[in-house]
């Protein structure tokens, strides 16, 4: 099966990115995508850049949002399983959400962001609940695709578990870019795709990453989106800059054949791996009796 | 403080190879190191290649062990910190140890492998029993430093399970290289890394693994130790064929700093990790009575 990742610069006009987004998706459709990725929360600005009460309004519940059927229908139309970023308003909670649109336009369900990153320029605790769906891996027309979105991308723990839910392919749409000068300028670009890689590898999965690109305020948004395969091997990648559609072949039984070759889910010691469950290291885990 | 990582050749004489481990600590010393790092089974030859019942011969308890007492007195000369692989015989059964050594030459405790490879030219399962210590993160007279053991370093778990005991240091003593045919003489090596410095990301920590050169029978130990800083930038590595001594300055306290300022150790949902401590994706965890 092909898999598209489109990297795309967003405006503060809700409509000129749907319909650029719309594009992109019918232009890998016509290149023979299966799985289209868009970039996180493409429908706008990166908003979590500073604190503001007033873009809380950029949300919007599932039931009669204004874009997620438009893409459904077009998911069914170009026969494209469809992964789409939105930010969710759901009573008086909001979340960093992601609707799973399968090839037949069905909805598979909604996955929303487990891990929410706060640092100057990265105000996302702000705005957004951490999210109470668990890790989800989809059964989908092309095969198990499991989603982490941004910040669960630098988590072991989400890409390990979305492999053991099955998926064979994992997917993080991105919004990453420039450090501002409070946090030291850091370049964080290397060290992003390092830490996908390695889930990559550890997890014998095809992985793709899609980034939005473009200065916004203060920050640059640096690309860089890439598919790689079950071996950490980056397949297709892009610039810090470009507006582009990234594409590659992935067989997601040659991955899972490998990976059962390579055994790391045959050597696996949960009995071991109780530490993980705790937040400060001790053997006790969070909230036992939860566990049951 | 000053890590160094030792690549060397073995033979099949066990008085040679201690020897010149003797050597390369005491020339790492010399150069300024207070930390030093061994290979993997540095004692003899890689001898799980194949599955031979006379090599578990090669095994030694503990008490009385025929090495481990120099090497402790050699870390108290020098004081030097000294984690030391060895094949370990337990009662009945067979381990993948190593000892940690103080620069007091203080024993601090043995860690057992907990993952066990099995494959072509790798039967470990046929040797050693899985480990049953669990991770350990040892306080030592350079830091909080915790070990893996070679097929360890595929795994997640153990990193992050040895970051949540506290460690600043990920350390990996290693045995891999090449592939025989019948595994399609797959090349690791890329893979390996990678997956070494997504832990190292992942957990803001400096990592370091050292490996084996030499031919051994039909393997080729592809070498290639290196340390790698908390970002995952490598700050020295061999070549696939040298024995060498890397050296490389490490600030383990910059790496806290830097831990704590990232974030990932705050944004950790343990609530959600439950699937990890599955080996089949449910929801039931592995013997859930066992974590209360």
């Amino acid at each position: 099966m092909k898999l598209a990742v489109v990297q795309m610069s967003m405006s503060s006009e809700l409509q000129d990115n749907l319909e650029k987004a719309v594009d992109r998706v019918r232009t890998a459709a016509d290149q023979g995508a299966n799985l289209i990725l868009l970039p996180e929360l493409f429908e706008g600005l990166y908003f979590p850049q500073q604190q503001r009460e007033e873009r809380f309004q950029l949300s919007h519940p599932v039931s009669g949002h204004p874009f997620l059927g438009r893409f459904a229908e077009m998911a069914r139309e170009l026969k494209v399983v469809l992964p789409v970023s939105f930010f969710e308003r759901a009573g008086q909670a909001h979340y960093n959400s992601l609707q799973m649109i399968d090839a037949s336009g069905e909805a598979l369900g909604c996955y929303r962001k487990t891990h929410i990153p706060d640092g100057p320029g990265y105000q996302e605790k702000y705005y957004f609940n951490p999210g109470d769906t668990g890790f989800r891996t989809w059964s989908t027309a092309v095969g198990a695709v499991g989603v982490g979105i941004c910040w669960d991308q630098w988590f072991p723990e989400c890409a390990r578990a979305l492999a053991l839910l099955g998926a064979d392919l994992l997917l993080y749409p991105t919004a990453i870019g420039s450090e501002p000068p409070e946090a030291d300028s850091l370049d964080t670009r290397a060290m992003w795709q390092r830490a996908m890689l390695g889930h990559a590898v550890c997890n014998s999965c095809y992985l793709a990453a899609a980034n939005r690109v473009g200065q916004e305020g203060e920050a640059r948004f640096y690309g860089h989106s890439f598919i790689a395969d079950f071996r950490g091997e980056i397949l297709a990648e892009a610039d810090d800059h470009s507006e582009t559609i990234l594409q590659a072949e992935v067989d997601l039984e040659l991955a899972r054949s490998f990976r059962a070759g390579m055994g790391f889910f045959r050597d696996r010691r949960p009995e071991h791996y109780r530490t993980l469950l705790t937040l400060d290291g001790t053997t006790r885990p969070w909230k036992a009796t939860e566990l049951l």
